[in-house]
């Protein structure tokens, strides 16, 4: 499975949940709490990603709290992408801003590899 | 400019930093520090993307705060990348519980675009 | 009123709560609940103090903003405390380890006041 | 040794450091940074607490891992008090507030005692 559209599908589910009932979906409803709200999950699912990691540290046979840690971080992705929408940004803002970090880029990695 | 691989081409960058001297780079040095080192980043990323959006939220023109939010969640998820990496995961799997979760797959989006 | 005692009284308060049952008061079920549900509400509180400050920097009228953000610090102790009385620890470990760094004790404070 | 005053003689340092020279004490410093460096630290110290119980919890001769929490916890009650100082408050807010919602008072139970 091809993983490179996620960010992009799951920003048009992103936007469309906007014209939402607020208890239509989970995040219908965020919207309609507000910022604050959002930002109280971001806050919580960091600490839940650090708490998944020490897990990690800890167990002898870790494969399984290696998954809860995946979980976690996905909670902590989805929820900046809850906020970057509410902001008017998108997933692809934060890509762009890596990129030029790093000095990569899609298109030149994929000549690239021609 | 296309954005898909970006997480692909950077997940390869934290491998081969595994690799390097403590002291070549930043991720190296974090890689030298250990876990608790990475997730401290994290906690900080995290409080410091609530700052950023709470400045959104008080500016009257919010052009350039919404630059440091995009500045911030990069933050964030680079410092979620390093983590992912030094346990042996990666962006890729945080990509397909994303998938997971809201029934999407890229191959699926991208046939159904023809 | 004397605020001396009240960490103290709280202390002995988290104490009983030890032998309650879960569903009989707010802390009896945390403990309940366990480790990781306190961290994860300390977490919260951290987070929603960091925002309770950030309001009281955009607010023009900002008397009202500093109750909550006395309200959430409340919280961050509160629970802070929770955590120290799970792992048989008190708020007087802290205090002492406060006086230490700082070279005060309230024993020669009183008897300078004298 | 009384820990009564601790919170008390903290707070009187932190209002004298206000009118310190930046670079004369680590908290002066904080202060001229402002807010932001101030609730960054907050952040920075709540996923610390969290990271030194989960380190309690893994160990199996946890003694020094708890000397650790109560260091962390030490440092991120410290911080919120120089939050509450740059805001005009101090401890004596947080801890009236703890003794309205639990219904405890130094002077009562002092009375309570005799």
């Amino acid at each position: 499975m091809s993983n490179n559209e996620i960010l992009a599908q799951l920003t048009d589910i992103l936007e469309q949940r906007k014209n939402a009932e607020p208890d239509s979906s989970y995040v219908a409803s965020l919207y309609a709490k507000g910022l604050d709200a959002i930002l109280k999950k971001i806050g919580e699912e960091a600490t839940e990603t650090v708490m998944a990691a020490k897990d990690i540290e800890a167990a002898t046979d870790n494969s399984e709290m290696k998954g809860k840690l995946v979980y976690e971080v996905a909670d902590l992705w989805f929820h900046t992408m809850v906020l970057l929408a509410q902001q008017e940004l998108s997933a692809d803002d934060v890509l762009k801003e890596l990129a030029r970090r790093f000095g990569v880029s899609g298109l030149d990695e994929k000549a690239a590899r021609k």
